[in-house]
Formats: structure tokens, C-alpha cells, sequence
């Protein structure tokens, strides 16, 4: 009797880091600070509040907790938006799984342009949609022409566009994201552009989030996600900003009740500690900085970064570095193009320990 | 440029019973007992000591959890499992999005025995599964020829059984689904047979669990839901027991990191406390009793119940009945065959309150 595994899962292995028991883990992009004492306190007060209630089903809907991430984008980007603009689920990887089974599927392509996130197959693979990957330049950018050239090929009902980009760091100006958008008007039968913004609170002084296009666009989707910027990986919260008609199409796919009741007091909680987590982010850009900046003084390349992370090569053999990181204690990830390497910020320390250790393996 | 929205998806509303303001609530087959104050309490330790380190992702694979919920299910049905066998998401729901995306899937086909849950054609819609439905007997119990004989025309790869069906409230004779997976043994290809036990501890004495069927079929799954029996409806902590084979093919279609460290926290507290809780499932269970009884010596028709809910009528405007007893504060469902209603188990005070409703509104 065999197991009647779908076939296109046969022999794979489940997705993810590995993880490993390391003094510095800079692999996956989390933010190195815990929440404060201040946080913890109040989620914990919150969730008891909520627990007491548990025996019901949570509202559907969240709309205490879309109303409060309106609030927050507001001051985030200071692009005003309705509580009925935002939806929410268990990490941005539901709501772009939400996105694909309602614009994509049997019969219907995504695309988005590589090196990109390595999550994105999967989504399209775990709703039966066709994936296909356009190409970015060399230096990770995306030439407008391109993509406009591509997405007229491939005809796709939903584009994907990280923002900063995964793992390269790069953030796409406003006009690259207004050619693909008009390039998807084009498409026959609709397309929806999805710009990933994950990491968008990391991104330098002066670039813009796709927030601002959301007026002019009804066919843009704009994610975020709550475990980068406000350090809450663990607590699995996305988010999604786009015009009431999009969510509503999201509502009918999304499963009942999908976001626990304690999920929505854990979110709420923290966004009322904005304020405070943001000037964490500043730091962490500033560590950003000096760390591309310390890389290229070292004679490395690295790609422009908008992200909690920075890519760099080019090395011959990543892998033996990677290793050779790993064995002075220092994890980070061996992803993207042949012969790079990324590396997440992480506190001062961490930051210094990677250098240290780079310095000795890689012989700078 | 239209929203490209998945033609089937088109027109339809979002999932879910109305959600009204009123005071009698029986009509989602919620625990009508709040969580008590050492539940709420250690929920609140736990999660706090969980938000102390959210920043980063939670443990991929929950294996604490996993084990937790094995030795809960010793102690709950007598079956010994080996945490392998167990996996958990997000409501058990998701559990059954896993093993559609797995199992089922574009060219395949789901089949239930109807009357049963509404929400197992939506499952096999987002997954693009086809959804087919064969015959339960007019008492609701599941013919094993009838069965058999569907089965066998419709070569399903994965075939849902709910037992303690919902709405009705009949569970199946281990016999008939020792029919069923022998039944199932017999499709090429391959075909998992899910037991879908959300209401299996209101099981009524006697009633045998399908757990103890898990060592003789590895394509059976025994799925279970913290959200009745435990009274964490808000929670959204469903899972499955199975073999260690099965649960690695959904290990590859679930979006990684799934399960929150605060929903992790959050179900191991409550499991701690299953004694107690265990023992108001007791009072349900009685009160269940009780209802059928006196629903049955007013002269109603009521389906035998396993679950914390009875199933009667019949009426020949069971709408009038549910909106009578609306409008004196008595919230019920008004789901299942024509001229049936249900009604959810609730406390003392509440079923008092539906009885002397019902007698008003239906003259009985």
C-alpha cells in the first residue's frame, strides 16, 4: 500500500535552515535583541486577558488588530490606509500563500525575478501553481525592460517582488515597481503584484516603501511581517496592505479563525511598543552599514543593502568559509548566487565576532 | 484590470456561522467553560517565558509539544505513540490542509460520506482537490458496503471519515472503518484514510477511538483538536497521529515555522491541565445525555450523539424555530439535512435556558 505522496513532493526534504546550537547565529535574519522586559510584561498581560476567553473562537476578522497595524504603517511610512486594507496571518509566508490560492493555482504562473527568495517555489509548488523566475542584472537590480519583456512571455496572474530583496538585500525604486505594474496591467485576465517588504523597516534613509503606490494601484499588494523589524519571528505574524477588494478575495481562501486569539494579543502588544523597537532598527541599520562598509574595505563585494543582512563574495570555495566561520562559532548562510555568502546583523558583538573570524578564515 | 480571482472562488462569502451579540451562545460547539484561573495563569507564565525569546524562530518541528500530546493521548485512549507519529498546526483545520496538499491535490479526489462537516469541500477548493461526497444511511451511520462501493468508483487518495460526525454527532463502529481502509487498501495508488476525531473525547462510554487502529494501517491518520475537549477554540491547536512516514510528507507542505513558540507555549500549558479539564468533558457529556433525552421525551427525533452537540427535528421550518429561539437569546445552528437543527452542549444554566426557549417557540 503506498503512501499516495503528490509526485512532485517525492524524495524532498522539508524546507528550512539548518539549526544549530552556535554562540552566534547570524543565518536567518532574526533581529539579535529579545523583547525588553517592558514587552514580555505586557504580552504576558495581554494573553492572560485573552486566555480567559479562549473557549471561543477569536474574531475572524482581527479587526482590532488591523486597526492597529494601520496605525502603525501610518507612522511607519506615512501612507494613511483603512483597517479594511490590512489582512493578517501566521507569518508572511500564509499570506503569500493566501495570495497564491486565490490569484494563482492550477493552470496559472507566478513569477518573480532571481536571485530571490528561496521560500517562493514553495508557495507556488504547495498551491499547484507554475513557477517560473525571470532574471535580475548582475548587480541584483531589476531593469524595467526586463521585467516588462517578461512578464508580456509569461503572462502571469500574480508577480512577486521582494523589496528589499532576499538574499541579495537590494530594494527596487518606486519606478521599477510602477513598469512592472504597468507591464501586469497588460497581462489578460488580471495580475496582482505582490512587493514583499519583509524587511522594509531596514531600508536606508530616502527609499521608499511600495506603501505609497497602494493609491494609484488596486491591483498592488504590499506584505510586511512582524519577526524582522519588532523581533517577533517566534510569534509568526504578516501582514498585508492592499485595496478592500484584494482582501476580501484572501477572506474566502483563508481558513476559519486562522489567527488565534492569542496571536492577535500577542501582535497587539507589541505594536504598542513600536517606538522602542524601531530605534533597534535604527541601530541595526547603522551596524548594517559598517559592516557592508567594512567588508568592501576589505576587498570584498557586496551588494547594496536595504536589509538586515548583507551578501558578499565572491569566494571560490563559500562553502569552506561557511564551514570555517562555523567552526569559530559563527553561523551565517550559504544562499544566493554560486560564490556568495549571507550574513545577518546582529548586535555589536556578534558583528565583531563575524569579523574576527572572517579576517582569519578567508585570510583578509 | 479585473482582480485575476480564482474562477470557483468567484461570488462566494468567507466561511463562518454568524457571529452575534447574545447571550445563550450554542451554536459553534464551543466548551462553554472559560479556561480556569490556574489554566489562565500558567498560560500566562508560559508565554511569557516564551516572549523572552521571540525574536527568534520557533523549534521548526515542536517536538516538546509532540511529546506532550502523545503521552496526553495515553492517558486520554490507551494508545502508545512515539512523538514521530504526531503533528500539530494551526487549528486542526490546517492539519487537514496539510494532508490534502500532500495527499490530494489537482487530479485527485477527496471523498467524505454526507451529511458531514461543511468545511471538507472547502479544503479539497483551496486545495484544488476534487471534492466528492458519498451517502450516510438516514439514521447517519455509514454503510461499509455503500462504502465499500464508492470507495472503489471513485479511486479518492485520501478519504475523510468524521467521527464524531459533524453535524450529526454519530461516531463509527471501529468495524466500519476497518471497512473503509480495507477498502482504501484496494485504490491504486494509494488512498490515507483520516479519522477526523475533533470530538473524540465526548465519545460516550464504550465508544472506541480509531487511535487503536493506527499500529494495523499506516495510511490511517487520527486527527484531533485542543479547541472542543480542552476548551482552546481560540487557541487554534489541532493534531494528528499517524505513522512517522505520513507525518514526514507533511512535514515537506507546511510553511516552515507553522506553529508559533506562543502557540507552543500555550497548548503545552493547557495539557498540563488536561485532568481537570477532562472532567468537565464529563459534565458535557451528561448535559449531552440529558438534552437527547428530554429533546426525545418531547417526541423530536435526535440523532445518537458522541459530540457536545445534539442533532434534532425534525421541523418543517427549522428556520423559524432557530430565529424563534434567537429572539429569545438561544443562539443554535441551523446546518445539516433539511428540517434538522443543532445545538451545541452548553452549561447548566444555558441548556435550561434552550429547553425552556424551545418549548415556547416550538409548542412542544
Amino acid at each position: 500500500m503506498p503512501l499516495p505522496l503528490r509526485r512532485e513532493l517525492a524524495g524532498l526534504t522539508p524546507y528550512g535552515a539548518p539549526q544549530l546550537d552556535v554562540s552566534v547565529r547570524l543565518n536567518v535574519n532574526e533581529n539579535p535583541y529579545p523583547p525588553s522586559a517592558a514587552v514580555v510584561a505586557d504580552i504576558a498581560a495581554d494573553v492572560a486577558v485573552a486566555a480567559a476567553g479562549l473557549n471561543r473562537y477569536p474574531d475572524r476578522d482581527f479587526l482590532a488588530l488591523r486597526e492597529d497595524l494601520a496605525a502603525y504603517l501610518l507612522a511607519e511610512s506615512g501612507v494613511a490606509l483603512a483597517p479594511a486594507q490590512l489582512w493578517a496571518a501566521n507569518g508572511s509566508n500564509e499570506v503569500m500563500l493566501h495570495l497564491l490560492q486565490a490569484f494563482g493555482g492550477p493552470g496559472r504562473t507566478a513569477l518573480s525575478f532571481a536571485p530571490t527568495y528561496s521560500m517562493y517555489p514553495e508557495y507556488a509548488r504547495d498551491t499547484a501553481t507554475t513557477w517560473l523566475a525571470g532574471r535580475r542584472e548582475t548587480d541584483f537590480t531589476l531593469d524595467p525592460d526586463v521585467a516588462h519583456a517578461t512578464i508580456a512571455e509569461v503572462s502571469p496572474s500574480v508577480v512577486l517582488l521582494a523589496s528589499p530583496n532576499n538574499p541579495t538585500g537590494t530594494a527596487l525604486p518606486l519606478a521599477t515597481i510602477e513598469a512592472v505594474l504597468a507591464a501586469a496591467a497588460e497581462v489578460t485576465g488580471g495580475c496582482v503584484v505582490v512587493v514583499d517588504e519583509a524587511y522594509g523597516e531596514f531600508r536606508r534613509a530616502g527609499v521608499p516603501s511600495a506603501l505609497e503606490l497602494l493609491d494609484t494601484y488596486p491591483l498592488l499588494a504590499v506584505s510586511r511581517t512582524m519577526s524582522k523589524a519588532f523581533g517577533l519571528a517566534g510569534a509568526r505574524v504578516g501582514y498585508l496592505a492592499a485595496a478592500p477588494e484584494l482582501i476580501d478575495a484572501l477572506r474566502i481562501v483563508r481558513l476559519p479563525y486562522h489567527l488565534s486569539g492569542v496571536t492577535q494579543a500577542v501582535a497587539r502588544a507589541a505594536l504598542r511598543h513600536a517606538p522602542e523597537l524601531m530605534a533597534q532598527v535604527g541601530s541595526l541599520r547603522a551596524e548594517r552599514d559598517e559592516c557592508v562598509a567594512w567588508l568592501r574595505a576589505r576587498g570584498l563585494t557586496v551588494a547594496d543593502s536595504d536589509a538586515n543582512f548583507a551578501l558578499f563574495g565572491t569566494f571560490d570555495d563559500a562553502r569552506a568559509i561557511w564551514q570555517g566561520l562555523l567552526d569559530r562559532g559563527v553561523l551565517i548562510r550559504e544562499v544566493g548566487p554560486y560564490g556568495w555568502l549571507r550574513v545577518s546583523i546582529g548586535t555589536r558583538e556578534e558583528m565583531a565576532a563575524f569579523r574576527a573570524a572572517l579576517v582569519e578564515v578567508a585570510a583578509l
